[in-house]
């Protein structure tokens, strides 16, 4: 029993990250009952994420600065004379600009690698455009660079690679401190965080 | 600092169920990435997903007959010569019939509710168009109606109320039994659970 609108749409959902087939399939059919359900089909949520989804793939580009997901050549937060452009945070993801961004801790400006370093699959310099990365240093004199990988063996691979690129030009380089999370319980922590703690306690 | 195109994805993703504002904006990095990346933008994943989306808003409807989705006016279920037009299976969703397809253990047809009794969300026999089951029960002569909505109280709720509708038509009505899952642990399972496995021993 197949029907192949419905069956695509759920293969296509399947693709998305961390969705199984069965979600997948909860999803197309909620998206086909809410749809259906809707006052006019051009007001549907299928036609609304159709939209979105085109919209998005037209109108997003990467800036050609930090690597953030934006609307123009330059995006906002480069363009922004109001950053701090003395320091430079370094982070694997667009969602970790996202993270550091809701802290509202960091003012300065950002780049983005859009991944680690994963030898095995086949994801080396090259493929993080870290030549982008030293250059930025070198032409816009940062004071301090902040390496914002996350804390397992890729990201401190990724960060001690950045570290031996950048420590020629003699900027300032630090790395994110990696301890006991706050309201974290040592009996629920892994020995790999407890361990860290202790070697970086201060 | 926002992106319209982007936050519209966000948001248009966030309505779909079980996936929080967190998750659905990890969705969109990934969609907008892996499709910046697409060879050619017309085979991205963005395009994709949108296309399937209008599809399945144009091509599914619901069957006249048991309510599931398809792409006619009568589902190829209830067109299946070689399906036993003696046993019908009440379900609440569609998702309830890939479910029960899956085990391959009923070969009859089925009636999809679309929901169940909830007085407090507005949904009542109206909702559930529950004449057409009746309607179908009448016309069609099956000999047993097994009552399939879940286990929680709604289900109860719904299954009890059809019971009523359907007990002046002579027909034999069933309710899935209710116990320790294949591979439950008494000790780890819910006390109304395994009350219920003790109510109805055999």
């Amino acid at each position: 029993v197949t029907y192949p609108a419905l069956e695509r749409l759920i293969a296509e959902l399947n693709r998305l990250p961390g969705l199984g087939e069965r979600t997948a399939a909860r999803m197309a059919y909620y998206i086909v009952r809410s749809s259906k359900q809707a006052h006019a089909p051009h007001a549907s949520l299928a036609h609304d994420l159709a939209q979105a989804l085109l919209g998005a793939l037209e109108h997003t580009h990467m800036c050609s600065e930090c690597g953030i997901w934006c609307e123009s050549d330059v995006c906002n937060t480069c363009q922004n004379i109001h950053r701090n452009n003395r320091q430079l945070c370094v982070v694997e993801n667009v969602s970790d600009v996202r993270a550091v961004e809701n802290t509202g801790v960091f003012k300065g400006l950002y780049h983005v690698l859009h991944g680690v370093l994963a030898p095995l699959q086949g994801i080396g310099p090259e493929e993080l455009k870290l030549n982008r990365l030293v250059e930025r240093v070198h032409a816009q004199g940062f004071e301090e660079v902040i390496l914002a990988t996350n804390a397992h063996v890729e990201g401190d691979a990724t960060a001690m690679y950045i570290t031996q690129l950048l420590q020629p030009l003699g900027v300032k380089i630090t790395r994110l401190a990696s301890g006991i999370p706050r309201g974290g319980e040592l009996e629920y922590l892994d020995k790999a965080t407890v361990s860290k703690a202790f070697q970086d306690r201060r």
